[in-house]
């Protein structure tokens, strides 16, 4: 049987009170119509149709080729915007899905069990329900005494009977395609909101004769639908907890999974420790025993094995194994660091190579530079890379030794075994073997303190 | 009807073992014995009397204009506590509120519903009361046929049949005014603890025929009552998500407002983001579109629109819309970060204003400056403000290039269009179109590097 | 009586999926097994035996002088373990404790109340049993009509009726000795597992008449076993909760006790308070009225009263009375911060003492020097240390000012009230009362601007 899928995605999403379109507010570095779109994919449907309407074109920049989009031009209720589809789908035969953009946490395998209930069962319709602890403000599912589904009772029209049920309308349902759009035809909007409501459709299948079954998930919390910050804050914590808990799984230690804040396309190795109050985010591979501590945010960075990120910040960077960072430095974009060099606390390397074994300590900036191995760079080095228009390179070889405080006005190149004197400022090159210096010479002026604002001996004259 | 209301306010609260007094221990950025009497404040009352006696200045210097005082000099019980505000209120005719000072989660809302059920009931005293999930330790609310209040028993006297109630006593009543002082005076400290207390009025009242009424209020988390560390930490917790949702309810997204430490009257706009582990207190506003990642703390600042902060700490500031800073940068008391300026990171910048589009990029302090519009701050750059006695002021004109490592010894003036070479000391002005420059000329002796301690090199002679 | 205990740690546990044996995995700061032997040691038993297997040394080196060890070669299942321990005690007289290495929350008190059960109801074998919430997964409980144990049903094999039981075998049994080791010689290993189980001690002993009484903890969440990474987690968030109540308890205030992560062994004084996201590990001491705010991690340090942390991360470093650090400054080892010290922002510290009252204000290094008192380091300043192959030490005196962007080339020594000029590079000793001054003369050369690359006058010819 052919399968097909219909999100949701044309609704504004007023109560999130926000400028940005309600599906794409993000759950741990992901939209949630991608998160709703990239479940349906994993169970290899033969069609993907996306409703788009408000924010459409950045709907549909933010799925590109996951998705078919129809546009509903106006939003005249679910009813309708499932029939803005009738083009892509109306003539196929198969079984559709159709789910709301705003509920990001359903899994693939909850979608692919409500296939095989709805095709088992050779349901017209089958509603995904769950058991909701506490039912408030749902519909709930009456079913008849064949154990299908009688109606969906809102909250406001049920009786105190039915209140006490708490079988619940997860919103999203499984349709034989055909009688789907069939019905969708006889739907009006002839209710308070003026709206075309997709639910009664379940009716006018049932007033046919047709079965409309009920497929009851075991966890509720996958069924969470966003639509203001709260349940957005909620969704999120739900899905860290599952991004967390599958990181878990894999042998990685956490101190406080409640605190690491890792998006959902994270990789991270075996035995590595992170601890509370940490971000991961976006492409990010972080390899085995390593130890992220806490105030670390890593973002796009691709870490080895056996590195250590002490409280840093790390964006877009590369370090290799055994190497190490922190506390408070900042590896921004195209900072490579080589296997067992270390860099230091009050250190930020930009679009430079520190190679293996260097030592960067600390209160340094490394910007458009290549460094070799076993360089020493003093602390409080600066890569002077800016001339107010352009950055330029500079190269430092192996085993060079840069004393504290030098400024290296680039582009200047350091060779092998070369030396800079502390504080001296280079701006030209210094050869193998090279002692670089330029600095002023020390003098001292006795007595001096006393001509000084500070100075404080009452008795001086 | 007028309405009265009375805090106590005087109690030591050995259990908090602190010195200092409890009812000034903080929730969320203000002391707890300010929320009561705020609350109460905002229910118009005729009158506010906080009883005070421990630590009675330092309640008194924190309340100030908000309440009268009243000291009671021993602390002989509740009932004693209120007696002591005789002179003050016994002449009155009306309805008077009685609460603690260390119940910092009540709501506006719930005082006044309180005083319009005990006004529309015609009670001669209402208790506050509320079902408790778990009512151990508690007071129960024993009611009498009529639904009115028979007695409040306490734990340890209560049957096992009592001890089933669940709704109990919050320590919240309102009384006849009148009757209230008149009963006062005939409670005896014939207890166990040798104390007058104030629970005693009930029974004097219903001996005399009076009704006792009792509103049950629907959230029992706002009873809470704060006795040691642990209920402080409680509270502090429940009014953070208060103050959380509250922020989300307009538009501002959180990724974890469980770690998000917001004080109670922070300001922020619509469509911010704040990550987990923020810290945002005292009279700080934000706008809308910022951002604030993990590890800021921003103090008593004023942050415009399309900020961000990135893991830094921003105390007293002010930033300009489209202006950023970070990470680990510290933006001290009177920094000024005009539109779209630019603080990157290991940057400080103290009583300084930062003009638009200028940059300051990394390990710099700027202290005591006026900087110019499109100013580039090297790498490194001191503001030199202090002579040991005093801190001058210097200025930046518009454009000018301060190169890395330069050291600007205050008072001293650069002029617009001004160029300072990388790692000069400036110890005079510079004039428009001027270069400065001030540092040694660089020496490169050859060979040198065996003459140095780390030569490594066994075959040089 | 005589009390002993074996501790069960031969296992490999390979659900955590570790190189690291079980047992040696950490909750807060401590290896589990560490936790158990450790309430073991506290009811004072005559022997405690930990048999070890898996990683036997490691585990050995852990609990070093605080256990006998025995090696059980293969792991052959529980029942195995214990017999491996009858050299030991075989021929003993007492009561003797079974425990497993991976339970690190059961505390002494627990084990002591089951040792006095056990005696006072003269059982041959006492079962350790808890009420669980949720009892799936274990093993139920089956009392017969005198309340003694009948028997244990593990989840797969109970009926319904049995699943419904929820009080729980903790895995914790407490035996005759003598009874224990007759009883272990008839195991068999004829189960699916082929493994010999210490539970089947029970049966045997039961059918030779003996009685096996159960003891109910009151409090379930003491027997979680940890057998992967997020009951590893769970553990140490309910040990964490137990560490923070203690200190609150104390007197010590937390803004949030869930993100504050504090190891087991720390110390902390009266009204000092702790913000949320703070990590204090190891060996640390903390004296009253201190603050340490979010973002600071404190590691095997001692940190006198009034004293504030910012922000930073203090390890192996010492801070006197009303000293202060932070944000973001690092204290490293051998960091010794007197009295009144300041050290701002940006500053590393680094097997250094700072005298009383002197300020280290920010972007500064100090290596190897002993600082006096009232010393004033301006911003920038580098004790450079390190000439490629050592150390070396330098010092400042009293009242001494260090000008902003200084480099003191090690070994130097600047006496008191000795003045070292802005920018300068200090090589040679300074007396009392000179200045020192080494850096460029600064020229300025006219319209020079135009020559630069970033020059934008398009009229200028």
């Amino acid at each position: 049987m052919k399968k097909f899928v219909i999100v949701l995605a044309a609704g504004k999403g007023t109560r999130m009170k926000s400028k940005l379109y309600k599906v794409l507010h993000q759950v741990c570095g992901k939209s949630m119509v991608e998160y709703v779109v990239e479940a349906a994919q994993a169970i290899k449907p033969d069609k993907i149709v996306t409703i788009v309407g408000n924010g459409a074109e950045e709907v549909k920049k933010v799925l590109a080729d996951k998705s078919e989009f129809v546009l509903q031009k106006k939003q005249l209720g679910t009813g309708d915007a499932v029939l803005t589809a009738s083009d892509e789908l109306a003539a196929e035969k198969g079984a559709t899905l159709v789910i709301t953009g705003d509920t990001p946490l359903f899994t693939s395998q909850t979608f692919q069990k409500l296939f095989d209930y709805h095709q088992s069962k050779g349901n017209a319709a089958t509603v995904l329900t769950a058991q909701a602890p506490n039912p408030y403000g749902y519909g709930r599912i009456i079913r008849d005494d064949q154990d299908n589904v009688l109606r969906i009772v809102e909250q406001k029209d049920a009786t105190a009977a039915e209140l006490k049920i708490n079988e619940i309308n997860t919103g999203v349902f499984c349709f034989d395609n055909q009688l789907l759009f069939s019905a969708l035809k006889k739907v009006d909007n002839h209710n308070a909101q003026g709206e075309y409501y997709l639910t009664d459709v379940l009716e006018i299948l049932r007033n046919k004769g047709q079965r409309i079954g009920a497929y009851k998930m075991p966890d509720f919390s996958e069924s969470l639908g966003v639509n203001d910050r709260s349940a957005l804050a909620q969704a999120t914590k739900i899905m860290q907890k599952r991004i967390n808990k599958k990181h878990m799984a894999n042998g990685v230690t956490f101190i406080d999974p409640d605190t690491a804040y890792i998006d959902a396309d994270v990789k991270i190795g075996c035995d590595t420790l992170i601890e509370g109050n940490v971000v991961i985010k976006g492409n990010t591979e972080i390899g085995d025993d390593c130890v992220v501590t806490s105030g670390s945010r890593i973002i796009d960075s691709k870490i080895a094995n056996n590195v250590t990120v002490t409280s840093s910040t790390v964006e877009q960077a590369e370090m290799d194994d055994f190497s190490d960072v922190g506390p408070n430095s900042h590896l921004r974009p195209k900072a490579i660091i080589r296997k067992g060099a270390h860099i230091g606390n009050f250190v930020e390397i930009k679009n430079a190579e520190i190679g293996e074994n260097s030592k960067v300590g600390h209160l340094t900036y490394v910007g458009d530079a290549t460094l070799g191995k076993d360089v020493n760079v003093g602390c409080g080095t600066i890569f002077a890379n800016y001339d107010g228009v352009k950055k330029d390179h500079s190269n430092v070889g192996d085993r060079a030794f840069i004393g504290s405080g030098a400024t290296l006005v680039a582009p200047v190149n350091i060779a092998d075994h070369a030396f800079v004197a502390a504080d001296s400022t280079i701006t030209k090159d210094v050869a193998k073997y090279e002692m670089a210096i330029a600095r002023g010479r020390q003098v001292n002026k006795p007595d001096y303190w006393h001509k000084l604002p500070l100075s404080d001996d009452p008795n001086w004259k």
